[in-house]
This record gives C-alpha cells, sequence and structure tokens, in this order.
C-alpha cells in the first residue's frame, strides 16, 4: 500500500493532490556535495507550467517550489532534500459538479473501489498536478546526471496523426514552439489538428521520445531490475500512459535477426555498433550507445463533448467536462518522461558501484 | 546490485545460469493452506520446454521440477519455498567458440562491462534458461489466483508479419499448435513464414499478448505501483522484450478522447464500461474489466547467417552461430509472459489488502 | 544511501534538521478513512516539547504541526499524508563556535567522515529534532492502532540509579511529572539526582519502558521481519540509545530453561500463559499477552563541563558546550519509543493479512 | 509477507525446514571477482554443527553445503548465489509426539496463529536449523570482508553465571573449547555449570559477544538504517535473542556524560578515541573504531524437565522432550551473530558508495 516511493539508492517519496496544500517530494539519497537551488528545479516544473501555450490550459498555476531541508551552504548534504510546492489557484467550484459521478477515463470509479470514497475535487491524487513533485525530483537527478556528462532529452514525437519528420530534427526548436515538436513544420501542422479537436469538443493522444547520451556501459541490474525494466516502469506510472517501447520496440516483433541485431566494429580502437535497434540497452544493461525509447499517451479524457456515464450510484447519466482542461497531456507530459529517466539512471548508476569487488577495494582504498 | 529478487509480498528469488548446476527460485510470502504439488508446477514448465515442435530447439531438457521446501502434507506453510530444476544436458562444447566474442544482440559485451568477465557458456544468467525459475514461481501464484476466480491466459498474437484473426479466436487452438497461436490458420501461415527463415538462416521477432480476467477493481498502488507500472516491469524484464502496451497501447496516441475513453453504463444493477480501450487498467488500477496487454519480441540474436562483430580484444571479426537455437522466442516466452503476470497480481492483490481501516477492523475481528 | 524510509507498507519518510526550514514525514500506505485532524498529532508532539520541566530545555520550539495533504473531509483518503513542523526558534548563533570542533559523543565526526562535510549548526539532521517527525508519524499510527483496541504505552523506567518500584507503578503518574516516571517517589528522588548533575555541569542516562496492549497472536514476519527485530531496529534507530531488550532481556541470558519458560495453561477456555518473561513475543511473533520491552539510552552527549577533543584538522583542544541542553534525554525520548513501536505494529498488522489463502479468499470474496 | 529476505544492495534470501528436503540461500548483489569455493564455507558451517562437543545434541547433521550456481572458473560472477545444505540425519520419530502440543517457549503456538497450522515436526522454520542458511551467506559476506581487511570475531561471553574475565581473554583459545569462550579457566567453569543443568534436566542462557575491527568510518544510513540498528535487527532476528546492546550498552543508561563521551585526541597525525564506550559507533554510524556489540540469548525452551502446557486444543497437560537437545544455544549461534553481522556490513559498505558526488564521478572517471 505504499506506492509513492520510487528508488532503491536515489529515493523519491511524493504526496499531495490538486486541492491539498500542495504537492511535493522527499528525495533521499542524492550524493552530497551538489549545488543545488531552487532555481535548478523551477527551471524544470516551469516547463511544466500551462498558459504557455493556447493549447495547454490557462489556470495559471504559480509552480513555485521551495527547499525545505537537505542543503547547507548552497550544496546537498547527504541528508534528505523536502521540495513543496503550494497550491495557489484551486478554483474548486470547478468539480462540485462531478462529486457523485463517475468521470469516463479518470480514476474515480477505481480510487473509490480501493479506498471506499475518494477526494473528488479535480482528480484528487490521480491528477495530473502530482507530476510535479516528480518533476522537482528529476530536476534534482538530472542535476548530478549533468555533472557526469549524462543528458536526458525528451521532446514530443507525435499528436495525433502528425509525426516529426527526422531529417528536420532540431533540438533548440524543442523549446521555441508550444508543443515542444522539435521540427517546426509538424509543429505547426500538429497545432492546426488541435484546433480542429478543440472545436469538436474532443482531444487527442500522442507519443513522447526519449533520448539519453553519455551512460557508461553496464548500467542495469539484471534479471528483474533492468534498465528497460525499471525506465518502464517509470514512465508506465505516469498517468495517460499505455505503451512503451525501447529501440525499435514493437517494430522489432516484425524485423529479422539479421537486421534486427546491431552488429558491433572496430570504431578507431573502441567497440562501437553499426546500427542501434537495440535503442541502446542490451540484456537489459545499458551498452554505451544512445538511449532511446518511446511512450504512448491516450488522449485526455475529460472533454467538453457530451459523453454517458453513471452516477456513483450507477444510475445512467451524461455528462459535459468543463472548465480548464488541456485537449492533450502531451506537452506538459515531456518533462515528466525526462524527470522520471533521469531518477531511474541515477538510482541503477548508484547501485551499479557494488558490481565489482576490485572497484569496491579501489573506492575504500583496500 | 540485487536485481533477482521480484515483488514486495509475493516475492520471488531466481537464480541460475545455463551451464551451473541448475535455476531455480524462492517463493516467499505464498498464503499457506494452498495445496501444491511439483505437478501443478511442472504442468507450466512443460509449457517452456523444446522440442515441441520443429520450431523450438531440441535440446531435449528434463525440465523437472524439484519442491525442496515450504510444503507440509500437501499444503503450503507460509515459508519459503524452494523450487530447483536442476541442469541435465549441457553440452558446453557449443559455446567454446564464443569465449572471446561479443556475439551481437546478446548481453555478453554488457555483462562484460559491469563485471568485469562473465560466464561466456550459453549465455550464463542472460541465457532464456533462467525463465524457467519465473515460470515455476508463476505457477504457483496462478494456482493461488485460480483460488480466486482469477486467470491469467497468454498466446502468440503475431509471428513476423502474420497475427491471428480475431473472429478466429479459439482458446483450446493455442495448445494444439507448436506456435500457441490461438487461430489455426495464421499458426499454417506462420509456420511457413518461419521455414523461409529457418532456411535464410535468420530468426524473425513476435507478439504476445495476455488476457487477465476476474480480477477484483482497485487492484495497484498508485502512483508509482500502479497496476499498469509493475506488469510492465515484470514483461519488459523478460529477455528479447522491446516493448509494453495495455489496452489500445500506442493505437491511443493517435486516438480522440470521445472515442478512447470506455464510457460506463449500467448493466443491469452493475456499473459496467461499453468498450474497454484501456484494457481494464484505470488510474492505474485495475477496473474489473478484462485486463489486456501486449509485449514485443525482437528476433532470436542467435542465428546462423554470418554476422560482422568483434573479439572481446575490439578486433573486427565474423561469427556464424550454430547449435541449437530458435528461429523464435515467442512461443516459449507465453508461458513466461503469464507466469510474470499472474506473479505482479498477486502480489498487489495482497498489498491492496491494507488498504481501507474498515476492512482491516473487520479482517482482525476488531 | 536512502536511509529515510522506515516501513514496507505502512511507510513514513522523513526530512529536516535543526536549523532548515522545518522537519517533516510523508506517510504512504496509511489506511483510508481514518478520522485524522493536526490535534491528534499534536497531542504527541506536545510530549516531546521542551519546557515542560526544569529538566528539559528551554528552546521553546513551538512544534506546531501542519497536515499538507492525505486528508478529505476528516479523513484519510489512503494517498500519502505529508506533515511538517516549521522551524521558529534557531537562533544560529548557539552553535558557530563548533563548527571546526568535533564535539565528543556527537555525529559531527562520523556525518563529516561519510559526506566530506556537513550541517553543523545544531547537530543538523543527527539532532533530537529529527524526532520530531517520528513522532508525527508515530501518532497517526497510534490513531489505527487505537481503533483495533491496540494500546502502547512507555514510560521512564529509571535516571541514573533510580529505578521505578513496580508495586508504586501508576499510569496516571506518568503523565503528572516532568520525567514521566509512574512513580511519583521515584521521580522526586531521579529530580533530586539531576540536580546534582546539572550542578555538576554533566548529564546521564535512563532506562524508558513500553507496554503494548491489544495485539492479536501472530504478528511478525520469520524469520528477518520478526516482530522482535524490527522493534529493535526501529528503537536503536533513535539517537543515543545503545540497548534494546525484550521481556526479561539481558536477565535471561542468566535464567534456566524451566525457570524463562512461559508455561501455556487454560485460562477459563482460553489458551493462557502463567508467567511472561518472553515479553509477549515468541518465535519472533506476538502471542497476544503483553508485549513489554526496554531501551537503554546513553548520556546527553552535550555537557557544559569541559571535555578534551580535536578540531576538524585534527590538533587537540577543550570544549565546553554550553547553551541550551537537556542533562537527560530520555523523558522527551519516552513518546519518540511509543511512535517507532506503533509504526512497527501497524506495518506488521498490515503485512500479516496475506499469511493466510482462507482469509485472502474471504477477504475478496472468492 | 515476505519476512525470509534480508540487505538491500548484498541480499540473502532464506529457505528450508529442519524436515524437508534441506535448507539453503541465494545470495543477491555479491560483487563479482571474489574467489569462492564450498570450502569457505564449509568451515563456517562447521563451527555451527553439533557432535562438537558433549553439550551440543549429538545429532550428527553432516551439514556440506553445495554452491549451485553463482561462480565460474572458482570466481563469483554476480549473478546470484545459490547455496544448498540438503538435510540426511532426520529422525521425524523425535517429534511425532509433539504434533497436537504447544511446547512452552517454542513458536508452535504462533505459527499456529498465523498460518492456521504449522510443520510440527521439530520445529519446521522455526527450528535453529534455519540459521545454517545464514551461516553460507554471511561466510561470503565474510570473505569480502577479509578482502577489504575487516574482520568479524564472535565469542561465547557467559553462560549463565561465568563470564570471561577480560585480563585472561585469549583469541586462540575460543576454537580450542567447546564452549567457544576465549578464556580457559571460564569454559571449564561453564563446563561444570553446564553439567548441573544437564543433571537437573534443564538448559541455561548465555551471552555472545562481537567485535569488528578495520571498518572504514562513516558507515551506516542516518536515520532509519543506522550501523546499530541494521545490526540489532540482524541479531535480534536469530531464534532465542531478547536482547541486543552496543559498546557500553545497558551501563550506559546509568552513566554520565563526562565518563561516556569518548573524546577526541591527535593520536600521532590521525584523530584517535582515548576510549570506546560508543562501541565503534556515533551517530549510527562506525567511526572507525573497533565495534563491539552483544547478544542476550535466552535458554533452550527444550528440556527434559516436566512442563505445564496445553495441547493445541486448548487443554492442560505436561510434557518432558525427550531427544536430541541442546541445554545451551550459545556456542552454535557464535558463527551465527558473526555471520549476520558480516552481512549487515557489507550490504552497508555497498550503499554507503554513493554518498559523495566527487566520489560518485571518481568512480565513473567523469
Amino acid at each position: 500500500m505504499a506506492g509513492s516511493t520510487f528508488g532503491k539508492i536515489f529515493r523519491m517519496t511524493t504526496w499531495g493532490e490538486t486541492h491539498g496544500r500542495g504537492v511535493g517530494v522527499v528525495v533521499d539519497g542524492c550524493p552530497a556535495g551538489l549545488a543545488l537551488c531552487e532555481e535548478d528545479i523551477q527551471k524544470y516544473l516551469d516547463r511544466r507550467k500551462p498558459g504557455q501555450s493556447r493549447y495547454t490550459t490557462k489556470r495559471n498555476e504559480e509552480d513555485k517550489v521551495e527547499i525545505l531541508s537537505g542543503i547547507f551552504e548552497g550544496k546537498t548534504t547527504g541528508t534528505p532534500i523536502s521540495l513543496a510546492v503550494f497550491n495557489k489557484d484551486q478554483r474548486s467550484r470547478d468539480y462540485s459538479a462531478i462529486k457523485d459521478i463517475y468521470r469516463p477515463g479518470h480514476a474515480d470509479f477505481t480510487y473509490d473501489a480501493k479506498y471506499g470514497f475518494r477526494d473528488y475535487r479535480g482528480g484528487g491524487r490521480s491528477s495530473g498536478r502530482e507530476t510535479t513533485a516528480r518533476v522537482a525530483a528529476g530536476a534534482i537527478a538530472a542535476r548530478v546526471l549533468h555533472e557526469m556528462g549524462i543528458e536526458v532529452f525528451a521532446y514530443t514525437r507525435s499528436i495525433g496523426p502528425v509525426t516529426i519528420d527526422e531529417n528536420y530534427f532540431s533540438r533548440e526548436e524543442r523549446d521555441r514552439n508550444a508543443l515542444y515538436m522539435p521540427d517546426k513544420e509538424a509543429a505547426s501542422k500538429a497545432a492546426d489538428y488541435l484546433e480542429e479537436k478543440m472545436k469538436e469538443l474532443d482531444s487527442c493522444g500522442g507519443l513522447v521520445e526519449c533520448v539519453i547520451t553519455g551512460m557508461p556501459a553496464g548500467i542495469g541490474e539484471p534479471v528483474f531490475d533492468k534498465l528497460s525494466a525499471c525506465l518502464g516502469k517509470a514512465i508506465l506510472s505516469i498517468g495517460a500512459v499505455k505503451g512503451f517501447e525501447i529501440g525499435d520496440g514493437f517494430q522489432a516483433s516484425q524485423a529479422v535477426g539479421s537486421e534486427n541485431n546491431d552488429n558491433f566494429y572496430n570504431d578507431n580502437g573502441k567497440i562501437g555498433k553499426k546500427t542501434n535497434h537495440a535503442g541502446g540497452i542490451l540484456g537489459g544493461m545499458s551498452d554505451g550507445s544512445e538511449i532511446r525509447f518511446r511512450a504512448a499517451f491516450k488522449p485526455t479524457p475529460s472533454i467538453a463533448k457530451m459523453q454517458h456515464t453513471v452516477t456513483t450510484a450507477g444510475e445512467d447519466t451524461e455528462i459535459s467536462i468543463h472548465g480548464r482542461h488541456d485537449p492533450i497531456i502531451v506537452p506538459r507530459a515531456v518533462v515528466v518522461v525526462e524527470s522520471m529517466a533521469a531518477v531511474v539512471l541515477l538510482d541503477l548508476l548508484l547501485q551499479n558501484m557494488g558490481s565489482r569487488l576490485d572497484a569496491v577495494k579501489k573506492f575504500y582504498d583496500r
């Protein structure tokens, strides 16, 4: 029943709902000596903030993070780092109408089944707001990874039927448009597509892709805590995610071995791979090449279009969900995907340190 | 570094490699009072045995399971259940040629990177043989689930480009053909396709689909131990799995909300859903309807076709892997997928028992 | 490196230091439906507050707890409960003198060894202040236990050489004197003893004893998570604790079997024990009788008396620690001991629910 | 309900009962590259074997350990190491009489309460035999520690009222007498005392003391996984242990601060402590000096002397337990205490590696 803690060595415990005092996270196991301040974390949270585009809701949340512990003279002390973002704009009247209704596609029904009742205001703990805490923790993990030359870069790969074209891929473009697509043309087309959906009082899904560079080889703990499995769990725990794949992913199920295998070769004295169908993970561990994975997001369940559903008493009824809801989750989720990946990578990097006796002896000067 | 334990309450710890004394698992946390004998487990292992078809290798492993502890007078005592399958047919000479080579698509390279050396005989711990232990544990979980009216049914959904046709779906057909496809026609076409690949000295990938019935609603521990996330981790930890999706999965990324939402309705006094795009999981918890997920397997990496690679010293070389290798992993993996799912379900069912105070008080007669 | 989380199902994660923004805890896995408000927790924290007696420091901390999440309409929702107590009275100038000194008996030296540097203000995370968070979590656990008819009662058993006399034991007396001794006479003698020590600019140790009533039999998870072992870990993790014993404890090492065994007998149709040398725990599980254990606290390390020590550079020096320090830790620790015990009991009660198949089936109506 | 796994990084999972196929353990997370063979482990198990003295039972168990996995070419591969000791001498008829009786001081009653029934033959999982598995795992941990210059040395400190005299302490003497007392004189007196008890058809308790040398400072994970707390849990999980103390332990509860504090001083350029009342642990972490702790064992519950008890139906009855039972547990437990300590130390040494960012970067050459 304790499902709000993630990680083994670098570990985060999140708390908070849409309409409580706020959301937050306790990060335990962060190595001591990392320079860290609110701004390092705030810039990650800002990428989650709505109101940055016409397509994300205008809730005007001022997600301002506060560091409550674990830092001294600007550096992490190795003790738990408590971060909190206090709720400001709640307007609970938005949600009173749904108190006695099970919204389709939402967790209302399952939370009631599990706990016997639920905080019906805005989705409570099942709301996307909960991801703010994950992003705060991920920002810290990302800082540590950065110190080690490891970068995690995620972006919107597709919105509905509109997919980026790899030939026009540009990292800089990602942060220049509101949809976080690294392809200006695709972003424009996706924008049109979204306008259509909004007119139809509907929503749509999309894909987030993530690329990780700089990882050493051998990271991951077979057989159950493989890097692929840990990343999968992390990403699938994000609300609205219905699929996860690494490298060629589902395409690999239709490939043949001679094409899917990444052949090793002598790359100027280093061992390289001619291709990367594996997505950088082999035998469940990083192989030193670029790690690539994708997450499939279903459409936002809250739509203004009329839907059939039931009341909590089980009677047929209809519902049209008004208020402030995104027609698409994906752009806000990009930084959440990056954050979850960063936490997994750091946790496994720390777990890996005890793999070899010679390295353990060297570490302790014995 | 302890990556061989899976689960929190119902927990399994596996051990063993291709060329050690055998493989096995310790199952801890199995409720006491379950009638259990070797045969209950053996029938699951038999579904993994090669030699049952022309397409799986003729290694003739006699995977005979032995129960070493945890049973008394035919019932589980609640103490750890140790299961072992001792290796019989090892023929190490099959593998001596690969001692100094990194086989493409295999974990040789990454195990060396992590540990500094590896047991090169047949893949050691990274071999598919390790899954025997998982299946043994899954067999126990499946028995408990069965006692509770919960069934887990997996099958081969596709091999290469050949996919089953839902109109001809037949559960009985699955166990009647060697490819475990619940569609006789598709099984025949897939057989032809495999013959082709074998002639080409190649291999291919496929999809396994799994359907779970009888689950109560509310199972899963948000936000990180959601049922979807736990299933994902379990399945992605199986060797060769490169993708995982629930319900409509990746298709949902191209859907619109009004179509993807499963509308609730009054189903003769019970709350039902008109559709099941969610695949039975909502807000990360079971919603009481059928749970459906798919796993994408890459092609078997060991092929007889010549491949470019490097020696462990990093020099270019070529390799053709002869011996006893399946041209496809999927049929053998079907029972592994069922087993991993069973373990996850039971673990979360047990974790859920403490969710509500009234239920806890009732349990303890307080 | 993640040492700030405790528990498996009912789980707490604490954070905070003496001179950060505050201290707090995230409680995960608390069953839903428990009526809970700040006052329920505040009354536990108040028992920790200094200034309630001449013998505890006059730091005048106003430990006012705030519930930040996990409650809706006055009841726990089953989601994480975040509690925080924000620091008010910090007066860091008290500690500037010790920045470059390793205080004897304190964790300064070991924190530096582990992390390379430390928050030297007032002990940072090693300060007794950290226990505030534990008490807040323990208060919640105690509420649930109370709902189940289980009570945890701890008290000061001895201060220095002054021990309570069981013949004059009175529960009510505990809360009537500042030393929390359930024996008025002993409390008076101990008071005199403490006056002596204070005049000598010294401190002293003591014992806390804890009695638990109402536990059902069979709670504890052999072989490693035995109730005795879990309680021991919980109590030994409290700062200044150097010993833990159950039932007759160390005395049992000098007993003979015929006297130490608790003989069962027919107690009016129920199975009872004639004695309770075991302290209510048998084979590592509760046996249904009263559970009794003791914790040994060393003297407060911070004394005004001059002590020899070294600077952080390793040079000989002397130190006299002035400021606001208790001459004895024990009275403040009584509620901490109760709280840790409560958390352990609840966690194991929840873990035990999956022990028997028949009970699991009954729970799920299957 | 999964109480048979211990540790976070270096992790052991034990299985087995007195009258099953055998006992065993799976050790996960052992660093790769350690030279290891059966003999390394056997010599630890041999110290547990009965029949080595007049005072331990003549059951003539041939505890011969077998390594089933995790070793290749004489070295650990980093994969799980499965060890098993198969039962040979069981003579179940010894136990048939106790099938329907709750033996005083044994776990019969509590196992029945927890699981609804139990394996009554010889104590099943609650038997001392279960510790064989722990010792096997401890032997591996001890080998790693030895490679790092860390030694764990335990011995019998007292048997009943007979305690060793530190003035005559001799490490070599420990292995020369059957009681493992490092004081020849005391061993002789204790022998006489035991003869007495055996004539009286009784048993007695004792103390085991353990000394650890060579530990670096800073090992332990505050605040809950402190070294003291982890050691305490490990030792208290051993059957018959009713007390645990570190350094001066319970004596410290009667000391004053000026005497109990260990003063630091400049020891020829190194930081040393003038005394070691703390027992080598400060703030829950090792301080670099010798670690010392003691465990109190209650008397063997199985005695030939007639005792009052009840049947499983709750009726008054009497029992005299014949057969092969030690009059004292302590000598056999010495190696168990060493083993549990070794496992804890290694686990925390591995966990500590991620404490500092500079060390993590150095480890990864970043």
